[in-house]
C-alpha cells in the first residue's frame, strides 16, 4: 500500500497514522518528495487491508499495490484450473464446451425436445433455470424442483450433466441434489452468504459477473467461493451495463483476456444474456471463441415466440446447429476445438 | 404496447403474430403506414407482459406503454405514503428524518458511545450493520445477532428505533426481532427471494437502489415487496456506478425528483456510501434536502480511523453536528423540517 | 509517481527504467518489498509525465501522485476565482446568477419576447445559440451571425451581457465581437484546437463539462484554457451519460462540491440540458444551488412546443419565475443569493 | 412517431397537438385505450424530427419508429460500400487490411523504422499523427506539416496509403494535400462543423466512434458527412467509456455485427486504444476479425518505450508479425483473409 499524506498534513498526523501502522506488526518506508510525503507500507496483505488509510485526517490518497484476490490469481497458481464435469466435459482445457438450453424450464415435453435437439448435435452440457429471478414479480418464476426433476431425467437419458441456478441458500441443498454444476447469477454476483455456502459444497460453480461489476469484484466474489473450501469455480462474462440501449447489455470481450491473464481459472461466455437479440449471437459467440473463451453458453428453445422468459434471445435448434458450423473452424484457428 | 413489424415482414408473419395477440384476449389496432406496419396492443397489462413480441419473426421493436409497476405508481395511488416508526419519527410527511449510525456495530462500548452522542442532538433514529456485505471474505463480516441486541439496548434506554440490514432469508426472523425497519442493501436489490419475504413482515423497508439499477428496475424491486402484502416501502437512493473515479460512486440526486414523480412512497438519500469520502457529504446532504428527499441516512462513527468498515466515509459526532446546523435552513427553504 | 515492478522483472529491465528516469533529471526512491519491488519518482510533474513508464517492459503499474493539472488547482491558487461579466454580474462571488435564455435564437422577436421577459423578472445574463450542434445534419443549425446581432441588439436595450457557444475556430472572431462570454459546447470539451484558441481571447469561457468527462479531463481541459493566458473560465457541470434513460443524461450533483475543492475556478450548473425534461428542474436546480454551485443556465423559451431545439427542456417565463422564488430562500440557506 | 398522451390530458391539449402535426402535412391515427390515448403520425421522416412533441402539455412520451439516419442504412442501400484506398486496398469486401503505424509521427527515423518494418510484413497502410489531441497542453502535440511530408515520402518510397487525422477546419487543406484517408477522431465525432468539411471532399474518411457515443449517434455523425456529398465512411468502433478501470476503455466487439446490420458502411475496429495497454491486443484483434470487422488498426512503434505518446498501447514490430500469424487463420475461418 502506498499512502500520499496531504501537503499540509500535520507532524501528529504522520505520527498517529505511522504508529498504528506499526502496531500492526507492518513495516512502514517513508518518503518526502517537495510536494508530498509518501509512505510504503510493506506486510501481510490482509493486515494491510484492515487499516482505513483514507479516514486518518492528513491523508490524501491510497493506492493498493497487490490485488486484493489471492487463491483466485495466476501469482497464486500459475497454470489453468481444469474443471471435470461429468465423464465428457472439461473446463478449461483444450476443449470448448457449448453449453444450451432453455432459459427456463416449462414443462416436461418442451425440455425433452430442447434437449434431444441439443444432444442429437453433440452439444456436451444442458443448462435451464428451475427458479428464475424475474424482474418483475408477475412473471413466470420457474417450476422449482418439477424442473430439476424433468432435467435429471434428461440427463439419464442422454448423459448430459446439467447447469441451473441457484438463487436462494434454502434452494441449495435442494438444486445439490439433482444439479452437476450450480449457477450463480449475475444479481447473486455480490450475495455473500450464497457465495459462502457454494463455496462449502464439491460441485463446480459457474459464477456470472455481476452487469456492473469490475474485474476486481467479479474475482473477489470468486475469491469467496474458493476460500470457503471450493476452488472449482468457472467465471462467466454475460454483459456489463452501459449506456448503449440497441443491446440489453454490452458484451465485454476484453474481460476474457483480462480475466485469463489475472486468474488460473476458466473464463465462459454467455452472449445470449448480454445481447438480448439472436441476430448478433453468432457473431458475437464466434469472437468471444476468437477472444479465448473456455466456453460458451447458450440460450436455446424449440419455439422462442412461446417461450416463457427471454424469448428474444433464443436460438432455434436450426440457428444453433448453423453456429455450431461457424465456430468449428474459428476454434481450429486459435487451437482449440468446439466440444 | 406498440409493435413495429419489419418492412420486410410476411402476411403469415403478421398473421402469426395477430393470432397469438388475440388468443390472449386482447385486442389489436392496426395501422399500415408508408414505410412501416404498426400495432397497438390494447388490454391488461400483465397479459401483453406476457408475449415475447420480438421473438416473433417479421417484428422489428416493441415499444411498452405503461409502466410495468402498478401497485407503486402514482397513477395507481395520488397522496404520498407516509411511514410511520416508532413514536415519533414518520417517514414521507413534513418532516426530513436523518438515520444516523455506524456503518457495522463493531462493540457495545462503541456503539453506545455513537448512539448517545446521536441522541443527544437529537437524531431520531439508529442506523447499524449486524451482517455486513462484504467485498472481501477476510473482511470482518458483522458481529450477527450480538449486533442486534446492542442496538436493541441502546433503542431501550433512548427511544430510537433501529434500522438494519437483512442480507439473507435465513436471518430475516432474527432481524425482525430485533429492528424497527428492514433494510435490504444495494447488492440485494434485485434478490427476489429476499424481496419476497420482506414483502411478507408487517415492519418497513428501507430499499436501497442497485449501484446499476435504472429507475424502471427500482421500481420494480419495490412492487416485488408491495405486491407480496407489505406497503411499508422507503426508496433509498445511494449513488450509482458511472466512469468517475473521485468519488466511489456517483450519487443520482436527480432520481429524488423523479420517484417523487413516479411513485407515491417515500425516498430518502444515503450520501455516504455514494461518495465515499465524508468532505463532500455536507454540500450533498444539503442538496438532497433541496432536492425533496424524504430523510437521509448517513454514516457517523466515533473514531472513523477505527472503524472496521467504512471509515473513510463515516462523519464524526462533530461533523454531524455541524451538518444539522447547515441542514435546517435548507429544510426550512424548501418547505420542510429536519427531524 | 509511484511505479510497481512486477514480481517477475529482470535486473536489466530495473536497471533500464531507472536509467531513463534518470537521464531526465529525475530522482529514484528505490523500495523492495516481499512481493513487489516499487520505484518512487520524484521531481518535476512535466518532465514525470513525459516517460510512459507503463511501456518499459517489467513495469505492472504506474500511480500518478500529483494531479496533472496545475494553473487551475487550489494547491496553486487558494481563494476562489470571481469573474466579472458586464457591470452587475460577478461569478464565482456571494451571488448565484441566473443565465437563461433560448436554446437556439430562432428570430428577433421570439428573442425579444423571451429577453423581455427574463429581464423584468430581474435575471441578469441571456444565453442563445447562434451556431447549434445538432446531431442530425437534417435538424435546424442556428441564424449564425444574424443571432449574434439580435442578441446584441438585445443586450443595448436591457443591459443583459450575453452568452452564446463557439463551434469552430474559423467563427471565434465574429463571436467574440459580440459575445461578453464564449461558451465552450460539450461537444467540444476536448476540442484542444478551440480550447487553445479561446485560451488567447480576454473574454471570460463557460466551459461545459463532456458528457462522459472525468473530472480530471473537465479541469485539463480548463488547464489548456488557462495555461495560453486565459484565466476567466467558468466551468460547467451539465450532466453526464449513464444507463439511465428517464432522464437524458444524469446530472452530477457531486461535481459542484469535488469541483470547489480542487479548483479555484467558478462552477456553474446548467441543470435544462441535464435532465432534458422540464418537470424535474425546480428540484435539481434548489439542489444545485444548495450544493454549492455558482450559477445556474437555464433555457426558457415563451412557446416551448415552438421551439426550434430542445423545447421539452425549456422552461416558460411563468415557470421560470415561479422558479425563482423557490431558489430565494434555499440560496439564502447557504449563504448565497440569487443574482 | 407513436405519441402517447398522459391520462389526464385535456381535450384541447390533444386538439392542440393533432393541428400541429397536421399543419406540418402529416397524418394521424388516433388510438383510444382503456389507459392511454395514443397518435400515430405518418409522413417524412424529416418533418416529424421537427416537432417538439414531448413539449407539448399533455404529451407523456413519444416513440420514434424510423432510425433518425436514412443515407446510411442499411434500409437505403443494402448491398456493402467497399471503398478503395490506393491501388491495393480496399475497405468493406472480403479482405481486411491492416492499418498499422505510430501514434504520433515523432521524427523522420523512426517513422522511417516503423514504416520499413510494417511494409517488409507486408501491413498495406501506414497510419501517423501529425496533429494529436492531447488531454495535457504540456504533452507533445505532434510535428504537423513535418509528420505529413515525412508520412508522403513513406509513401512514395513503399506505396503505403497513408492515414491521418484532422483536428481542426483549418487544417483540412493542409492534410488533404498529404494524406490519403482522413481521420476523424474519437473526441471529433460530433464536431458537426469538422464533419461537414470532410462531407464536401472527395477522400475516404475514417471516423472514430465518440467514446460515450451510442451507435445511433455514431451513426447519425456518419449521416453528416455523407449526406455533405461524401459517402466514403468507414467507421472505427475504439472502444467505450465504462465503470471498467484494468483497460483504458471498453472494446465493444457487439458494435461490429450490430453495424454491420444497420449500415452498408464498413466498420473496422482499433484495439489499441481501447485497451491502452498491447497484453489483450492479440486475443481482441482475432476476436474482432472473427466478429465481422472489416480492418484493424494498430498502433505500432519501434521502441514503445520511447514513445513521445501512447507508448502503452504500442505493439512491437516483432509483436506485430505475431499477430498476423494469429489473425490469419481467424480470418479464413470466417471466409476473410488479412491484407
Amino acid at each position: 500500500m502506498i499512502v500520499v499524506m496531504k501537503p499540509d498534513h500535520t507532524q501528529e498526523e504522520l505520527r498517529d497514522l505511522l504508529g498504528r501502522i506499526e502496531k500492526m506488526g507492518l513495516r512502514t518506508h517513508l518518503s518526502k518528495g517537495e510536494r508530498r510525503t509518501i509512505i510504503g507500507v510493506i506486510g501481510e496483505r490482509e493486515l494491510i487491508q484492515e487499516i482505513p488509510f483514507t479516514s486518518f485526517p492528513g491523508v490524501e490518497a491510497a493506492h493498493p499495490i497487490l490485488q486484493p484476490y489471492k487463491l483466485v490469481s495466476r501469482e497464486f497458481k500459475e497454470e489453468n484450473t481444469r474443471i471435470r464435469i461429468g465423464r465428457q466435459v472439461e473446463v478449461g482445457g483444450e476443449a470448448v464446451p457449448i453449453i444450451a438450453g432453455p432459459c427456463a424450464v416449462e414443462g416436461r415435453q418442451v425440455l425433452d425436445e430442447i434437449a434431444d435437439a441439443l444432444h442429437a448435435m453433440g452439444i456436451p452440457m444442458l443448462r435451464g433455470g428451475a427458479f428464475k429471478p424475474r424482474t418483475s414479480p408477475y412473471s413466470f418464476q420457474g417450476l422449482g424442483e418439477l424442473a430439476l426433476k424433468y432435467m435429471s431425467d434428461v440427463r439419464e437419458r442422454t448423459g448430459m450433466p446439467i447447469v441451473t441456478e441457484v438463487m436462494d441458500p434454502r434452494d441449495l441443498l435442494l438444486v445439490y441434489k439433482y444439479a452437476d454444476v450450480l449457477q450463480i447469477g449475475t444479481r447473486n454476483m455480490q450475495n455473500f452468504r450464497l457465495l459462502t455456502e457454494v463455496g462449502q459444497v464439491d460441485k463446480p460453480v459457474i459464477l456470472k459477473r455481476g452487469m456492473s461489476a469490475t474485474i476486481k469484484e467479479f474475482l473477489m466474489s470468486a475469491e469467496y467461493i474458493v476460500s470457503h473450501g471450493n476452488d472449482k469455480v468457472i467465471l462467466c462474462e454475460r454483459g456489463i451495463r452501459t449506456f448503449e440501449s440497441e443491446t440489453r447489455n454490452t458484451l465485454d470481450l476484453s474481460a476474457v483476456p483480462l480475466l485469463k491473464k489475472l486468474t488460473h481459472l476458466p473464463v465462459v461466455v454467455d452472449p445470449s444474456h448480454a445481447l438480448g437479440r439472436t441476430d448478433l449471437i453468432p457473431a458475437m459467440a464466434c469472437a468471444a471463441v476468437a477472444a479465448g473463451a473456455d466456453g460458451l453458453m447458450l440460450e436455446v428453445h424449440v419455439r422462442p415466440q412461446e417461450a416463457l422468459s427471454d424469448g428474444a434471445q433464443s436460438l432455434t435448434p436450426q440457428a444453433m446447429e448453423e453456429l455450431l458450423e461457424r465456430l468449428e473452424p474459428v476454434a481450429r484457428a486459435v487451437g482449440r476445438r468446439i466440444l
